[in-house]
């Protein structure tokens, strides 16, 4: 039984690692933000070491990356003795807080309004790169930017709209949802509805090595599209589909509970 | 009682006349597009003479403008004898057909929709400056372009939306209703405010020769710029009220009778 546990974990470690694109660090990011969020949760060294070497991952890349996480200001680490521990920083947590509710949005609400921002060649031009730093605006091309929402109460100098009826060109939709990302999504698809349903008994470790890959390839898909209503979409988008096998794998690999990653009591 | 109503013909025509720029044969198209737009409208030379002069246009002039109307295919004239008369080529006709609506439009129709088409940096620009070639289009700027009325059923490669509640800043204003109209539309505006309700007793040259005016001055200004609601227009825009005493000054100066000003009784 654990040995067919233990065949399963590995042929669904092995469908979700994808060793060419795995940047370690981010990884990491990955599993604090599904699992060590809050303000006193921290994670061993030792449980990090079973939950990220399964990927295929050497103990020193993880070493390598904490350090940089450490040098950029996302981790903290403390040490007794042999043991370490590891937690995010308030600035790590409030960068994991700004995308949690995209990543985990099972059902996105999509803007009820969209409004446009013209700019001219002169003035607005300036005002229009400004708009587009901000979340809920798209760039449709340099002198136009689709906003969530309805228009701004001030638009100094943009030309503002409120639009609806929408003729998307592919060119748009393609800039929307470029091919490699696209491609990305599909190939994720393709994942995920190979891994059949979790067998029961899975230790902790495991969980949070699967959950941990699922969070990771996911993000990387639902942080680079804009949640836009299906109309926007190619025809080869698979986002939707992604989503649901995504969540529902999710649901069938529970949160692990951190006090028995931090002891294990089933190593 | 002669005498004053020349007085008024002479202080009126004197207001009205912008000999600055008054092309002539753009004058002779107001005077026709306004008496003698038929098919089988005609006015003799005599009569384009006692029209046209008062305006302080010398009858060489007109026989040059006539030349040239005629070379452009834009009339045709008739002679016999010592008496020549002048009428609208079929093309002539169509050309004044398209903007006589536009030119006597006492309340034009306000779209009740817009749309706006945007081009991405590639292929669909050239899709959009072909549309910018349809009537019912607006250049917004490089890559954008307001449309009357709904969005087309098929718009290619541009991305195609309909509009409303518009927030407009003022260099769009300015774009749609430049500064040097604006100037002429509020010098025009000056003028016919200045002329006084017009005396019983006219002549039918007289009245001719004042409408020719008062339509060419108005036709310079309706036609450049769009039919769009108030809030399109710039703060100085007086289009509005000058399109009123237009109206006003045209209505007490009813059109007068084309037999009357080839056989004229009344000089």
């Amino acid at each position: 039984m654990i040995q067919s546990q233990n065949q399963w974990f590995e042929t669904s470690i092995g469908l979700l690692s994808d060793p060419q694109n795995q940047r370690v660090w981010s990884v990491i990011i990955s599993l604090f933000g599904d699992m060590a969020q809050r303000p006193n949760d921290q994670i061993s060294g030792a449980a990090l070491t079973r939950i990220i070497t399964p990927m295929g991952i050497k103990p020193e890349a993880i070493r390598v990356a904490l350090h940089r996480l450490r040098k950029d200001g996302w981790i903290e680490s403390a040490r007794s003795g042999r043991a370490s521990t590891h937690y995010l920083t308030q600035y790590g947590r409030d960068q994991c807080a700004a995308v949690t509710s995209r990543i985990y949005a099972r059902d996105p609400v999509l803007p009820q309004k969209l409004h446009v921002l013209i700019a001219d060649g002169g003035g607005g031009q300036e005002a229009l790169d400004e708009v587009l730093l901000l979340p809920g605006y798209i760039a449709i091309n340099r002198t136009t930017a689709l906003g969530y929402g309805p228009k701004p109460k001030t638009s100094h100098d943009l030309l503002a709209l409120e639009a609806d009826n929408f003729s998307l060109p592919g060119w748009f939709k393609t800039q929307l949802f470029p091919t490699e990302l696209t491609n990305s999504c599909h190939a994720l698809l393709k994942v995920v509805s190979k891994i059949s349903d979790p067998p029961a008994g899975l230790n902790s470790a495991q969980v949070a090595s699967l959950r941990t890959l699922i969070v990771h390839r996911w993000r990387r898909v639902v942080l680079r599209h804009p949640d836009l209503p299906p109309d926007f979409h190619p025809p080869t988008w698979r986002g939707v589909a992604c989503r649901d096998r995504v969540f529902t794998l999710l649901d069938q690999l529970p949160l692990p509970n951190l006090a028995e990653l931090r002891d294990p009591v089933d190593v």
